[in-house]
C-alpha cells in the first residue's frame, strides 16, 4: 500500500476572507475531509498534516485580551492548545465522511514536537510574525515588560517576532508509523509541530514556530512516504511569479528546482518554502511530492493536476 | 506485564490555591511525572489521564475577553485545546524524569473523545458549572444571545451550567491499545474526553462535561487495565465525610462500597464519583481500583497506601 503525507495550507483550515466563526472553520475542515476522504478510498495510506497561524493568531489575541484575570501562556503551549483545536476538527469532519461513503478507518491525532537545534541561527534573529497588533508604545512596554522581540509589521502597527528554526526530528515518529501500520489515519505535526531542543537528555520546548512545510516534509521523510502532497489555494506552482508572464510549472526535477529557488522565481512568501520542502523531501529518494489546489487534491496525487516535484525528469 | 490508567485529578495539575502561571503549572506536571515515572520504572504499563477543569476555565475566560475581537469557539472546542496543552507539558515533563532517571519510554498524546448518548438525562437538566462568574444581568443577556443555561453559583455571582452525560465508549481506544502494546506512555482521555454523540453515523461534539472519573473507568475497562488508580489529594477514602468522626477505610470490596455510597458516606462533591468510577470498574472482573494521594501513587499501587476497592473482601 502507498502512504501520503498531505500537508494542508493554514487556508486550508480558515478560507481567506471568511469570518473566524466556529461554523467557517467546520465548513473549511469538511471541504479538506472531503478530499482526504477522495484519496484514501483509493487506497492510500495517509498522514495528514496542517498550519496553525490563523488558530494560533485567534489563541493568542485571546491570551492579551485577559491578560489582567488570566496568565497567558508561552507560545509553545498555545502552539498545543491548537494542534487540539484543529485535529477534533479535522478528526471529526473526516470521520462524518468517511461513515457517509461506507469507508471505516479510525482516524486519530497525535500531539507533536518538533527538534530543533538549540544553536539554530533563527533564535539570534527571530522574523516570523505572530500574535496581535500592537501601537508603538504598547509594543515598546512588552519588549520591556515581557522579553518579546518587537517589530513593525509591513500591514502596519507593531508585532512581535519569534524564531523560525529549522526541523531535524519528529518526537513522535514512532507512534505515527505503529498507527498508520495499524491502518489509521494519522493527524500529526500540527503548525510544523511545537519546537523543543535538546539541552543534555531533556526536551525544553521553545516559543518559536516550526515551518510547516518543512516540518511536512521531515514528517513524511521519517514514516517513509511515498509522495508529499502538499495543498494550497493555488492549482500550479508558477516560475516568473509577480512577472508579467507567469508561466505554470506540470512536472520539474529537483535539480530544476533547486536553480528556479535560487533565482527567486517561486516568490518569497509562500510558494518558496514549499518547493523547497518538495525538494527536501524528493532529494531523499526515488520519490515524489506534489503541489496543488485543494479541490484537485486526487488529481494532483495521480499526477492529472499540480506541479511535480521529482528526482529526474523522465 | 501488568497494566495500569492513572487518573490525575485537577488540582494534581494546579495545585489548589496556586497562581495560574506557565511556572506552577509546570512545577505541579513536573511533580506528577515523578510519581509516574516510579510506576513505570516499577514494570507497569501505564495510561495517564486527568481532569481539565480549570484549564477550560482559562480558556472560556480568554474566550469572553476577547469577544469582541475573536468569535469564541464551543465547549468541545475548548475541551479538545485544553487536551493539547495538558497533554503537551505532561508530556514534557515524563519525559524529562524518564530521561534523567535513565529510562527510555516514548510519551504519546492521544486527542480523545468519548461517546455519550443522545438521549442521556444530562442533556435535558445541565448541572455543571463552567467558566467565568457574572452578574446576574450578564447572565440572562447570554441565555438571550448566546442560548446558554445561567444558574447562581454557590460561591456567588452567576455562572454558565452544561450538561455532564455518563460516558459509554472511548472512540480512540484502538489507537491506544496499539500504543500501549508497543511500549508507550500514553496520556489519553483528558477532562473526561470530547463528548460526542452518535447520530447515525456520524460523530457530533456536545457541548458538555464528561465526568472525567467515569471515563477513566471506562477508558481502564477498554485497555484492559489491571488496576484503576485514582490519585487526589486526600491519603484515603473516609467514611462518615463531614461528620465528627469520620474512619478511613484501607479496603473495602464492590458491595460495602455500593452500599456506603447509597448512604452518602462519601459526600457528594469528589469523593463519591471516585469511588463510584472505582466500583464500576472493579465490577467488570477480577480487578482492582486504588484511591490515594498522588504522592503516595506508587505505595498505593503496591498495597501499602490508599483505599483499595476490590471485587470481593478476602
Amino acid at each position: 500500500m502507498q502512504r501520503v503525507v498531505i500537508a494542508l495550507g493554514g487556508n486550508a483550515l480558515l478560507r481567506r476572507g471568511a469570518a473566524d466563526t466556529y461554523d467557517e472553520m467546520y465548513a473549511a475542515a469538511r471541504g479538506a475531509a472531503e478530499r482526504i476522504a477522495d484519496i484514501a478510498a483509493d487506497g492510500w495510506e495517509v498522514v495528514v498534516t496542517h498550519g496553525n497561524g490563523p488558530q494560533v493568531g485567534r489563541i493568542l489575541m485571546q491570551q492579551e485580551a485577559a491578560a489582567k484575570q488570566v496568565h497567558p501562556m508561552p507560545l509553545d503551549v498555545c502552539g498545543a492548545e491548537s494542534q487540539g483545536q484543529i485535529g477534533y476538527l479535522l478528526q471529526v469532519t473526516i470521520g462524518d465522511v468517511f461513515f457517509e461513503r461506507g469507508m471505516e478507518r479510525p482516524v486519530v491525532t497525535i500531539l507533536t514536537l518538533t527538534r530543533v537545534r538549540a544553536q539554530d541561527a533563527a533564535f539570534r534573529s527571530p522574523t516570523k510574525f505572530v500574535g496581535p497588533y500592537f501601537t508603538e508604545a504598547q509594543a515598546h512596554r512588552r519588549e520591556e515588560q515581557r522579553g518579546w522581540v518587537m517589530r513593525p509589521d509591513p500591514h502596519g502597527g507593531w508585532r512581535r517576532v519569534v524564531p523560525s528554526p529549522k526541523p531535524y526530528s519528529i518526537v513522535e515518529t514512532p507512534a505515527i508509523r505503529q498507527l498508520i501500520g495499524a491502518g489509521m489515519i494519522v493527524i500529526a505535526g500540527g503548525g510544523g509541530g511545537v519546537p523543543v531542543i535538546e539541552k543534555g537528555p531533556r526536551l525544553i520546548g521553545k516559543e518559536g514556530v516550526v515551518d510547516k512545510d518543512l516540518a511536512a516534509a521531515l514528517l513524511a521523510h521519517e514514516v517513509h512516504a511515498d509522495v508529499l502532497l502538499i495543498l494550497t489555494d493555488v492549482p500550479r506552482v508558477q516560475r516568473g511569479f509577480g512577472s508579467l508572464m507567469p508561466e505554470e510549472i506540470e512536472q520539474m526535477d529537483v535539480a530544476e528546482a533547486g536553480r528556479l529557488l535560487k533565482r527567486g522565481e517561486f516568490g518569497a512568501g509562500s510558494m518558496g518554502p514549499k518547493v523547497e520542502a518538495a525538494v527536501r523531501f524528493v532529494r531523499g529518494g526515488d520519490r515524489r511530492a506534489v503541489i496543488g489546489e485543494l479541490d484537485e487534491a486526487r488529481e494532483a496525487l495521480q499526477g492529472t493536476a499540480g506541479t511535480a516535484i521529482v528526482s529526474k525528469a523522465p
